[in-house]
């Protein structure tokens, strides 16, 4: 990691090396940027680099729009994307796709081109892939001035990411989400400790990925939060609760099979940078969930 | 249908013809009850005839148990077995097992016949197909005494389900449970109505099977119970509330995508002849459900 | 009582001597209506006598609306009240009132005989003391047209009142609310049986009125509704569920003194002909109350 | 305040008259604890403290039990207790008793003494006054033996209060307890900002005393704890949450009056050193209160 206090000690050609992939083929961002040091803050860093890009003028901005890669498409095929591309489309599991997967993002990557004469452009990282299905389809609707601006905010977004993975030094970039829970046993007024609980990501009808399996500790909470230090990707999950096994731990009478045994709890983030907290009040026979803060 | 006071007048052979499977392969169970008419209650005559087994003997008892056909067993692929025991075995499914499964049923009705003798009797329509198979592998552990006793109760529990389909009059005997949902909406303090739910059977891991897709009414409850007039077979089942759909249609703000969407709420049947009632109350971000009554 | 069939066949003197007294000191209201005999229903009944106070003119109905008493008025401390009034009247506590009250109520009336030349009319038994002093404040705002209104409006829902307590037959007017609790042991799972309960009306910032001790019975409900076959006086109640020592008799642990004890909810009735069910699900550490149905 | 540090390094007297009040009128203990520096933590402070009572010999302790004043008694009216007593006594309000009080603790007092030969105490920092009562007739039942040693446990509690106030260094002694509220709008699904709440002392079946009056902030919490550092006194309490003036705020449709208007949670705390999280997850016709954590 670099600091922000390294850069803003770092000459020109230091300060593009440091910086020259935030905006992907573009280093001439970084030179812009360098004039502007020192900067205060990884906002005021991120700030001046977006802001040079709006004073590039069209011709500019279009080139380096057209500089990334499709989603799923020819570059990441052959392996020609640059790392920074390839780690973000991994992330939303573009590089694992279905081949009726493949064919709708080649049907709309072509269609995408064919109206708006450029590749479509998505922070992957703030999206499940399903996420990202429906943002190309809706996109599609709109008119090329429109969507001229929304890829330059997407390209903003990725840029923060990278500059949030390199830089560091005084408040970081709001581009984390926070996602917990918390279960409380109201069979006894107490905080469940031990219990078992799956984070699943639904991933489409049929997919389904466990992305942790956690075990409550003494606060009725998990030592890390369900996902943190980077953005929610929008989508549906699912968090199952094994208090079956919990209570039957605790010797409390239960029915045979237990009236609740797994409890699923299905829920949809919307919110990347959004703090989310989803708690279970629970006794073998009624339980409460909620979107808690 | 015929009536208990149709019965109550009968002479003997009339009373055979009506009552002789009652008992599977064992009209002289009715034969030997014909003498106890008049019967004032379908409870009365359920009596007389478990009476009339219990009174006629070892040898005669383990007759009647070994005239019961095996679980998806050899008379059910030939199609040999008695009409009522086709229906029974079908309402849990046991006409329609996957390979693995026949061959599971296969080797419990193997090792069972080795241990005690007599095939495996249980009363199937009290039970899911995985309800079945636990109960086959933990009756296996029983002694020879223990299997008998238990052999007879399942017996008396089947008679008991056919004279219910078969007579009317007075106090219907108690072979039914109930289970029914009602959808409290405590965003607006009032019942859901028009909420899509679908009412799903867990069969196994793998398995799943969609019984009823209902619509709740001005009262946020469903016309007719879940499950009513019959035993609640034992078993998880899955209630599926459309309520995403729900909010929409009555302009609630909502993330997008909602927070909640289609809530699952997992639960298992333990007493076949309960009531159950498993209720909702539910925001677009919050819910609660119970073992109601 | 008098039944609708017995009103159909009367002649008009005895239809008066019956129906003489459901409009105040107006038995011309009964008179007028002899002649739509026979009246399919006491919906048909009571529409056919507010039309003819409809037709009646100006002249008359002010005839009619100023034959009503104040509310805790001179008629009211002389005794001079038609049997109907002073019924009405205690039944909202107006002749229990407290010195400040009587003057509140003086002032009231004295205000309002002096903006609209009548007396200030509301159906009583649809509201408890606080709220018809509300009401009282609020209409003192209006226009006379608008009072003289509401005056006809609040006379013709006394008349109904009075017409479902004297006569029977067919459907029943649509002027009964309907008050009902529900406890559920969610601890256990079940119903809660021989909880003890207070049903108390908050009649004001001090003054609170125990209306009812009730138990739960097996199915946790009580045997008669809280309120039923009258209006629900609009106001604000409380119950008070007496979970400690329900718990206690359960021999469920709890804490010394118990987490929780009586367990107060509070809520206001709104609608004199709604229905309310407010059921609590509670364990000894947590509860959950809301608007049923 | 003291540091520990500071008391490591006193020479007795400095020692003596730095801690010669922590039990009441007896200096030797400060005395005899003297030698026994350095501390590393106030726990092993305490700990020497209370070896040296324990090793002092009866006729020692009884004199240290009677030294110290009754409650509400003579001392209190004349004003010659400790300014510690008159401090801890008045937190009970035992400095305020209505005249049945002040009988009720004569009477207790006396009955004690008589018993007992010694004056009753207790920490009351960590009790209600309804819990002093409570405990003193209970204790009456008590064997000599068993209260003399409860009066030493006692002694010792009152002890690490005064020393928790006097010393500071390190970890601090578990002497305080925690209670907190959080109000979720299920509503809005967000926390309920803005929302006044007043948390009440139920002293007793009359008395009622208003001991904060808060305003929820951004998270839906209390920026201070409702009690912090400090005992949680034994007692009732009451939470008023105003969520019917909350919900009018923001447009939310009621009824009139509103369903909820003031929700009164009312609970007990048991555990003067317990961490207590009471929330309210609230809509305009339901909510959910439980012990949390």
């Amino acid at each position: 990691m670099v600091t922000l206090d390294d850069l803003n000690r770092m000459d020109q050609s230091a300060f593009v090396a440091a910086l020259g992939d935030i905006f992907e083929h573009a280093p001439w961002v970084a030179e812009a940027t360098h004039n502007g040091r020192p900067f205060p803050s990884l906002q005021a860093l991120h700030e001046a680099m977006t802001t040079a890009v709006r004073g590039a003028g069209d011709a500019r901005q279009m080139t380096l729009i057209s500089a990334h890669p499709d989603l799923a498409g020819k570059a990441a095929r052959e392996g020609t994307m640059t790392a920074d591309s390839e780690h973000e489309q991994s992330s939303a599991g573009l590089d694992r796709l279905s081949e009726d997967e493949i064919a709708a993002f080649h049907r709309l990557n072509n269609a995408y081109r064919e109206k708006f004469g450029m590749p479509f452009i998505i922070c992957v990282r703030r999206h499940g892939k399903a996420s990202i299905l429906r943002n190309f389809e809706r996109r599609l609707e709109n008119s090329s001035g429109v969507e001229q601006e929304v890829a330059l905010t997407e390209i903003f977004r990725i840029a923060a990411l990278r500059l949030d993975e390199r830089i560091e030094g005084g408040e970081r970039l709001p581009v984390h989400g926070h996602l917990s829970t918390h279960v409380l046993d109201t069979h006894h007024g107490q905080p469940a400790s031990g219990l078992v609980t799956e984070f699943v990501e639904l991933v489409s009808g049929e997919e389904q990925l466990v992305l942790k399996r956690v075990v409550t500790n003494r606060q009725g909470r998990t030592d890390e939060p369900l996902i943190g230090g980077r953005p929610l990707p929008i989508g549906r999950y699912e968090l199952r609760f094994h208090i079956g096994d919990y209570f039957a731990g605790l010797d409390v009478r239960q029915s045979d099979p237990p009236f609740l045994d797994i409890v699923p709890v299905r829920f949809a983030l919307a919110e990347p940078e959004g703090h989310y907290h989803v708690p279970l009040l629970v006794t073998p026979w009624s339980y409460t969930t909620y979107r808690g803060s």
